[in-house]
């Protein structure tokens, strides 16, 4: 079974990134259910704005898309500014716009029997509303989403610490992601076994 | 397989309820897959404000949770008001609390290996962002949500006609409405085969 | 001046609100500038669902509405529930729904010419989302919002401890609840002084 | 008076935006009132993503910005994709962010005493929610935001016609569209007579 994690911090690979931090929790435990898992941080790629898989001939983007068409399971890692998903997450929903048009072989959207979570931090209060933006949208696209299929780390009220900068709540941010890989991996399974049939409305 | 449809219209059972209209046209899909569907009129029945299961000894909400609970799928159907979901949608949300600490035999919280989707009318927009309210609620209490697993109608821009002003987009939201039902019930029979176990945060 | 607090918690008066200690607090500084502030615990009252002005001979929302419209300030309190506004808060918003039509004797709005915002508290993540949806409504309905009129105190991740149950992080929500109170009172007074005119689309 | 309105569409100039059209509308109505309106499109700008006024040396966000802090009204316009407002609008809140620490000569926010509105379009549902996600993020960075200070169009159920499709509906956002308008102008002159003071958590 294959993960896909894209991290859409507003910062490049050379800072670190709170975000990955945390993610890394979640890939490490799908990684001991043999789940093979490969990291894309947007910030690093050259990803035009639109809504077609390719943009120009100087596009990053079908290679993540590659990648997540490759995989059973996708995780998004957002940091929270303003109260929501960063403007890279929003990026990459823009652009799996066209998933929604594109079907498999047997005619189901590409997005059809893979499944779906959400790694947030942030330096403020607005976590369950970023998984909740982001979950929602993955849901149109065509992923379905399991039980709890998220975790989060911040630490208010007001702009307070960032994740690296005290370990407080760290446990049960990281026990979430325990519980958030263990569902991922269970219903992709379960969907692996028993598929999504093509839908009524298709074609 | 089971069903339990919770429509969250502010109008009791003597005014006719556009969502229940189309909420319907799922009901019949799950049917004629055999699954049993009932439904419960929040506005009907008498339940307190409160996160609690039972909340005195005039509640109805008890007969409500005890039908979810026996359900492998659940359904919400709200109007939308102010963009956003119905007070008595929020009220269900804040009574269903309670079971993110309910737990199965087997130590998982009660919703696990459970599914829902979501069905929306308006006479103004808002859809999509009450379905990833109630969507983002339910998944934090435990619930599995397939694929494209809503269906809505409105008709704007600004203050529009209700549903049954009017045919106009009633194809598209019934056709919305069978996928919905096909992918509810999918995801709800891989689930019987191969169920959540129980997560590594229980207990 | 004249200010109005609804307390959307789900709590009655026999059970002491966290929302209310936090915006007591806002009170507190309205009243040193002269404001008269009167409050509502919505969960005391008998509010039928629905979206008038008056709703049967049983109602209590009447004499709310009539204390909204009396005040140049709302200050909507609510607790967060699944990361959302209290039931009660959005019971709130669809009573005031009427206001959209009712109108002055110039034929405003009714809301029009009145400043509002809101006071959050949490035992876990959720407040700017609360505060964005409350707010949104709130424009809709023809207030206006002043810059930074809201304050909220939570403490995850996770769920966490209540308002009373630390000081941590209080001085920051008392702080930022007296910026509210001062804008609130700043530019209710601008709009005392040059009001907003009849609309365009009135009528 | 001025404003500025930045275009978060993800088209460049190349392409027509609907969401330009219906701003037009506003920017004609505030011109009629003797506003000065300069418009940004920010996809045909090179602005890196980050938090700070400044990034690096090719950077055009700092003329925005300039633009912005020289204007009485703000005007944001975005496109609906996936029911959220698109990532040019996310990544402009995200570039104001370092706005809430930068202060006048009196040590206000350089945001206060300004007014912001949204104009919003799409081919499907999500105007309503577009506007509380920015409104809510532009009072928090110390905009005041009018009363209904706000239009959009779109026309479902499900993806729909474009703006430029159809005539229909237009009129109400148009009307609607001159109160904003209107609105922006009422409380911009109030608050030019009336200002906001320094707020007592300033420095």
């Amino acid at each position: 079974m294959r993960a896909t994690v894209i991290n859409c911090s507003l910062k490049s690979s050379d800072t670190q990134s709170n975000t990955q931090l945390l993610a890394d929790h979640v890939v490490k435990e799908l990684e001991a259910k043999d789940v093979e898992v490969g990291t894309f941080r947007l910030a690093d790629l050259r990803v035009p704005y639109g809504i077609e898989t390719t943009i120009g001939d100087q596009d990053d983007w079908p290679k993540v898309h590659h990648a997540i068409t490759a995989s059973e399971i996708l995780i998004v890692a957002s940091p929270t500014w303003l109260g929501h998903p960063s403007s890279l997450a929003q990026l990459m929903l823009e652009r799996m716009n066209a998933m929604m048009t594109e079907t498999d072989d047997a005619g189901r959207p590409t997005a059809y029997n893979r499944v779906a979570g959400v790694v947030v931090t942030g330096n403020e209060d607005g976590a369950h509303h970023v998984i909740s933006e982001i979950s929602g949208a993955l849901i149109d696209l065509g992923f379905t989403i399991p039980a709890q299929a998220w975790t989060y780390w911040n630490r208010g009220p007001g702009p307070g610490p960032q994740f690296t900068d005290t370990d407080e709540g760290h446990d049960w941010s990281i026990q979430t992601g325990a519980t958030m890989a263990s569902n991922l991996h269970a219903v992709a399974h379960a969907l692996r076994e028993s598929a999504i049939p093509v839908p009524p409305n298709a074609g």
